[in-house]
């Protein structure tokens, strides 16, 4: 076991790392005798074998199937059984399950969670039926609503060649073909202590979790070595590319443009933080540009906003979008919203923007530390994407170190128009 | 050893099957003393292991770096002391080499390519080198080319999952990446007697050829196994999707319009061959629809055509194309093609059109069976691509029991312009 010192501000947390490779972030917070219990597996869909897209995903469902110690529905029926909450999700990078219980349950929570990282029991009589959960899964929420479908082909045209342009619960044919051997060769491949990271926030002390993480998760064998992420850079765009859905059901049609970027794993010093910044300029409720610009002012559109997925292990996405007002077309809004950033680009940000969008990120981050969960859950995301707990606890000082300069530098070399892809969701009149 | 007996019209050729899983095709020729022998490997691009782009045709140009009986050079300089012609190139789907000389040197090439095909040597010294060789290549015919590059951006959009998707060349960044050891890696897993296609065109006979391939690609051991080609399905579209380059070294503008449609590999029965009548029907030389409509009838075009890759694996790709009038908009330009589409879909097409497509496909069939080349190379693709040589020898009673009301039912189902990919290449007055 080692122990990582760490300056921070905020609250005191603690990094140790068991013998076994496992991962273990502490963050006290005592103002309620509740822990948060979560664990972090540094795989995601993008993570996904070739042809066996959705796996990451559909194992996730296939973690609450039982082990040779605690059949299926024990692990929930006692989470629930002690009043407690219980959640789990994949995403590109990650895959994570969550417990929130009283203090004195934490010891129960990580006995069922180490049980389940190494004691997986498969039958085809629980994986298949599974398997039609997520089928309809995915029916219900992508192939019948044409803007998860939009969203869908938009992510395969702004990444072609990377992962991160598959869906993360996975194509249906793909789905389809997805079966036990699939699911444990993944589960062998990924969950080991090595490859996860524990977070616990609440009412207790390091020396406590570490002791309970020891008698629990320590007894497991380190697996010898991580495993890797095998994945394709994304070529630089060289085109612009523009992608049009029309669909009889929708009702407000919209507009999104959208980038490859860099995340804060991939980013030269201060750019992913200029972007942040950006973003918060052009989407501030109220008062950002977008608003302004189109709603406002030109009365072109009803809403807009924009959206940065800065947590990410490779280069990732950043969008813009706007829904019209009912008289205008797509295309003259996607106009103006170019316009909006070139307008930036020219020009720059005013200092009381700078200073507003630093101010309410920083509020923001300080706002949602106040939630446990949500606590866990920005350390967890950091770690599990390559990032340092350093790098959380000085982010607050690299979002105020961000110049308006820097602002105009990332918009003009990361948002430009030639490489932009636009989404168009349409209402399809003819049908 | 085995023989299958093959009904056909045209060339009277065999098709032997040596005992270490070597195909033999043999097209008899005997118009002049000379043969031309061809070897097709059953892998190209598509089956690059995802990483490694541009590992098949990289190894095709490591094909010439000698063995440890020929050093290299040594092959070429025979071919050209003997008079004859030599060429290699790799596809999506397969990579083939080819030797055009007269016939009693054909047992000489045989000894050459049967020692190549597991006997090849390679060093740094000679893998480094050759990469910077094709980054050249990819440099000069890709990186400085916007037609090329929209070409690909193109094909990444049309196909987002499956590597038909992927340059045949490679992503610059990973053929920067290629080394020793992929290549001998990549070697070893698909340069196999079992996956190999040999195809000799000429005046020889089955007897001598199969004579000739025992004493020489006979003697290399069977590898136990065919390798398996692993690619993932391309999922249905969903959006149509439009792709714009700009560069101020454009000099003429145009418009492409692509769709994902079967090859004659996955087609339903006579789709395939609907679809070649109709890329006839549509662009045939002076007399085609894109032609009459847009040039002759709108001159909104100065000039149209279409293009169909049909022999191929798995689903391919169709393609129609126009140069605008120097007044005229790619928006309008693309408009127009698609009415030219709906045409045919709302009124179907001519018989004298119908018939005149199909003597032509079937007279140009038979015009390339004069060049002893490309009578090799068609049975040489066909059967890389997993048709028969039955399904060549069938294939003008196939085109010629397509109807006019086929050609209109694979417009509708195929090329919708819902799932269209278009692309844009302009040029860039502001730069």
């Amino acid at each position: 076991m080692t122990t990582e010192p760490h300056s921070h501000k905020g609250p005191d947390i603690a990094h140790v790392t068991l013998h076994n490779g496992l991962e273990i972030v502490v963050i006290p917070d005592h103002r309620t005798p509740v822990v948060t219990h979560m664990v972090w597996y540094r795989n995601g869909s993008a993570d996904d074998p070739v042809g066996k897209s959705g796996i990451a995903h559909f194992l996730e469902h296939l973690m609450f199937k039982g082990t040779d110690k605690h059949p299926q529905g024990e692990f929930s029926d006692v989470v629930t059984a002690l009043g407690g909450q219980e959640n789990a999700f994949t995403s590109y990078d990650y895959t994570a399950y969550f417990q929130r219980v009283s203090r004195e349950h934490l010891k129960t929570m990580m006995e069922f969670e180490a049980d389940r990282m190494t004691g997986l029991v498969l039958s085809d009589d629980v994986v298949n039926p599974e398997r039609d959960v997520v089928i309809e899964e995915r029916r219900m929420r992508t192939d019948t609503d044409p803007s998860a479908q939009l969203g869908e082909s938009l992510a395969s045209t702004l990444f072609t060649h990377h992962p991160y342009g598959k869906p993360i619960i996975g194509f249906m044919h793909e789905i389809e073909g997805l079966n036990r051997e699939d699911a444990l060769a993944y589960y062998r491949r990924f969950y080991t202590p090595e490859n996860a990271i524990l977070v616990v926030a609440g009412d207790v002390t390091e020396t406590e979790v570490v002791r309970l993480a020891e008698d629990t998760y320590g007894r497991i064998p380190a697996r010898g070595q991580k495993p890797e992420r095998q994945r394709p850079r994304e070529p630089d765009a060289r085109a612009a590319r523009r992608v049009v859905l029309a669909d009889p059901k929708v009702e407000q049609p919209s507009v999104q443009l959208a980038w490859v970027v860099p995340s804060y794993k991939t980013a030269e010093k201060g750019e992913a933080e200029a972007l942040e910044v950006l973003v918060q300029i052009l989407s501030a409720h109220g008062t950002g540009r977008l608003h302004r610009k189109l709603v406002m002012d030109q009365k072109i559109a009803v809403a807009a906003g924009a959206w940065y997925q800065s947590t990410a292990v490779d280069r990732s996405r950043l969008m813009l979008y706007a829904l019209p007002h009912p008289d205008g077309t797509l295309e003259a809004l996607e106009e103006a919203i170019e316009n909006v950033l070139t307008d930036i680009v020219q020009h720059g940000v005013e200092d009381h923007e700078l200073r507003r969008a630093k101010t309410r990120l920083i509020a923001d981050t300080v706002y949602a530390q106040d939630s446990q969960s949500s606590l866990a859950r920005m350390y967890g995301s950091a770690l599990a994407t390559g990032s340092s707990l350093k790098d959380v606890t000085d982010w607050p000082d690299a979002i105020d170190a961000v110049t308006a300069e820097d602002v105009k530098q990332v918009t003009k070399k990361w948002l430009n128009r030639r490489h932009v892809v636009s989404g168009y969701l349409l209402k399809d009149e003819a049908a």
